[in-house]
């Protein structure tokens, strides 16, 4: 297992505690401007000051706050936990709410609820996602539905054995029979009424806050109703530095941890205890052509920032993910996974969202890149286990090195426990098989091995074992074409 | 810049103290295979166990050896000195010795003499490479020239400006006016002759040693010869896992730790003071088809373990690169570049060979690869800059934000210097310009753009501005094609 935290290579104690107090002044000094009269009443009555919308936090209500903060809690899925938290390696979770599909043959296309289906068989037979998620919202095919956020969220339960995240906020468009707030209520309802548990968290959800340190009327509806329905949430920033956050890293990681622990601090004085996620998206942007950069190196430092702040307050964090600005799956879509990935899993992140498939700088989720990513994953996942270094392998490794000798070789007899334990080997999407024209023909290219990877899993999937009764609900609200024939 | 090594991720302090143990015993205890009578009598002549051919190195030997290794050094070039060391960021340089090259079309085909000097042209324009070498060795086009070794030499001498690394050894092949041994010092002697110094590093050389615990005869006169010509060594291991080396990567690192300390010991005692460096490219072994994985997150854990011994025994280290065993610049390669480049880019290493263009597991270098390794190296020049934690980033974030308020934005005005020292504008390279129709289609295949970069820079080069006596020396040795027109 790692020894240390990736965090550590880029900052000291010292640098964590100067980020630190400048969170403290941007949240005290600055404050973050908060669309919602009941969450304004709340920080008021616990003795913050409000002044025309924007709430302004001390230390000591921060730290009260942090107090009840869980350093882990537990997922409820169709027929599955997940432990979440300070002290579990990273959940790996999908991308969400791209608008375009690369397809296998290269074009793209508009996301439509076939890609959702698709991926949601992806994601559930897959080895490295723990959690399921929408990836894309209010897509084509949805539009006969009475009301798409229940059928969108009924979809995505019908194909998981995952626990679900749900990206998925109420909006004027897509919940019709009564306010937002009701929306972000109804849907949570219905998740729990689908799994049979109403003490368990088995929906969470998470939404932005609008940089700098403001939270919009429609976010603050949904943070309100999931706190109030006692399911848990990540509170997520992506901002672009010198657009939306100063031009250094340093003011964007101090701007965008004083809106998020506005919600995190606000989520304890209305449910002590309540799961929540710290969630930064935020990177640089080139200035050239005005562009959020999601596969910059800048990325995976502003997300180590985060780690380290978070890690800091002791909430668990959600950062990072196979992102990129590439919109193939080039050497460019290849660099850029790493950069996102290695920050949370080399780390103590919590939870890693847009695990597979994004590119295109939030634009774009590819069929082939999501089976690439898987393989990135389970890369940086050998990193994580580290480098066994105990007296049972020095003494067995003297004991071959004395049998040997120089100039001797190792192979014979069966393959050693240690070979096994410490070699990784690779799934057939990366090439193993050397270099020479025979093994070149055989390997081809990556996005065929991606796409045999793809049918197998397709093949493979099965949808969950619901009753009858679970059946019917999901009915209630699938679109037309996705209902049980019951 | 980075606060600690990202050795220190993967290794404690006691880590590495139990590696060192494990050194210790092999080089006393299993000893390594020397072939060569002058060097095992040196050996002798300090004290050391010499048995059929076997040295046996002590603690207190291997301590007085180390304390006359120079932590940094000067290589002197054409018009230009490089710093390598302990006190430097690493210094990239290129691959060696690749079979095969993969061309802009596609095609593979065996690295010519002409490969040689586009690739000495592309190096030499490089901004990320400081010192060049023979990115093959012993290729066709040169079958004609009476004595090869001196000809590569004077070809690699032509094209650069930057220092050289000389990876050509003298062999029976191409070197037949006398003994191996005699060659490698000609080779010298001429770089000596054509730089105009004979007391400066102006070639520095290596080779590897045979895994397990073996120097081979060839070997040992290409040290000699440069251990008395007073100019730089590289010791270089390059095991298996199960096969060369034990199954561990335990076992792995102390092994081949052993055998490149027996040489830094030779050269320490033969020439106290000579820089030497301590290089691994060992990594693990498919064994489902062994093979050797270049591109395996396990070759980045023993780049590790070897970085932080060589740390310990403060010698420069020289390991990584951009290698991997994908054969097309696809997103495997991108990966594996990532990986190859990070520990050594991330940590206290000397030299990162291989830095651009290699892959299919040391058989293949890449056009344009070359050119998308130089952006990954760049990112990771970002990344090892660091993320700027000051008081002075405090100030001006937080007066930027108080200015901005919630909600505002930061654009307006001139670019901040926060945001041109912290933000890497990355190169044509990287897409950038986002994911919408026209900026895919303006953006086109990586491989395009790489080839642009490419052309661009073969117009640009121009000839190092050689004398007319250095003319005339070149012309002794250079194959006919390459003659200069006097």
């Amino acid at each position: 297992m790692i020894r240390n935290s990736l965090t550590d290579v880029f900052f000291t104690k010292d640098d964590v505690e100067n980020l630190h107090e400048g969170v403290l002044r941007v949240l005290s000094e600055v404050g973050v401007k908060i669309e919602n009269d009941e969450a304004l009443e709340i920080f008021k009555q616990h003795g913050a000051r409000v002044e025309d919308g924007t709430v302004y936090i001390g230390e000591a209500l921060l730290n009260k706050a942090l107090e009840t903060v869980p350093a882990n809690f537990e997922l409820q899925g169709f027929d599955r936990t997940v432990q979440v938290g300070l002290d579990h390696d990273p959940v790996v979770i999908p991308t969400n709410g791209t608008p375009l599909v690369l397809n296998f043959d290269g074009s793209y296309s508009d996301t439509n609820t076939d890609d959702l289906v698709n991926f949601y068989k992806l994601i559930d037979t897959s080895d490295v996602m723990q959690v399921t998620s929408e990836i894309a919202v209010d897509v084509p095919g949805l539009d006969k539905t009475k009301d798409s956020l229940l059928a969108q969220t009924a979809l995505l339960m019908k194909y998981s054995h995952k626990p679900i995240y749900n990206i998925l906020g109420a909006t004027i468009h897509n919940y019709k029979k009564g306010s937002v707030a009701q929306g972000v209520r109804e849907n949570i309802q219905f998740a729990k009424k689908y799994y049979g548990y109403d003490d368990k968290y088995v929906i969470y959800s998470g939404t932005c806050v609008i940089s700098p340190l403001g939270v919009g009327w429609e976010a603050m509806d949904h943070f309100m109703g999931f706190i109030k329905e006692n399911q848990p949430i990540s509170i997520t920033a992506c901002s672009m530095t010198n657009l939306t956050a100063p031009g250094s890293l340093y003011g964007s990681v101090v701007e965008d941890a004083a809106a998020i622990l506005s919600i995190v601090v606000l989520s304890q004085l209305m449910n002590p205890g309540l799961p929540v996620l710290y969630t930064s998206l935020s990177s640089m942007s080139d200035m050239r052509y005005v562009q959020l950069c999601m596969g910059a190196p800048e990325f995976a430092l502003i997300t180590l920032g985060h780690i380290a702040l978070a890690n800091f307050y002791k909430i668990p964090v959600r950062v990072g993910g196979a992102l990129g600005d590439a919109f193939k799956t080039d050497y460019q879509a290849g660099v850029e996974s790493f950069v996102g990935l290695m920050a949370p899993m080399l780390s103590q992140a919590a939870m890693i969202p847009h695990g597979c498939g994004t590119m295109g700088s939030f634009n774009l989720t590819s069929y082939e890149k999501f089976i690439m990513d898987e393989e990135t994953i389970r890369y940086l996942m050998r990193l994580r286990r580290g480098f066994e270094v105990s007296d049972k392998r020095k003494e067995k490794a003297l004991k071959d090195i004395t049998k040997v000798g120089p100039r001797g070789n190792f192979l014979g007899g069966r393959t050693p426990k240690e070979y096994r334990e410490d070699n990784y080997l690779a799934s057939e999407v990366f090439n193993r098989k050397g270099c020479k024209e025979n093994t070149r023909e055989e390997q081809g290219d990556i996005r065929d091995r991606a796409k045999k990877v793809y049918d197998a899993r397709m093949e493979a999937y099965e949808l969950p074992d619901t009753t009858l009764e679970q059946k019917k609900l999901l009915n209630t609200e699938l679109p037309e074409q996705y209902k049980f024939d019951l």
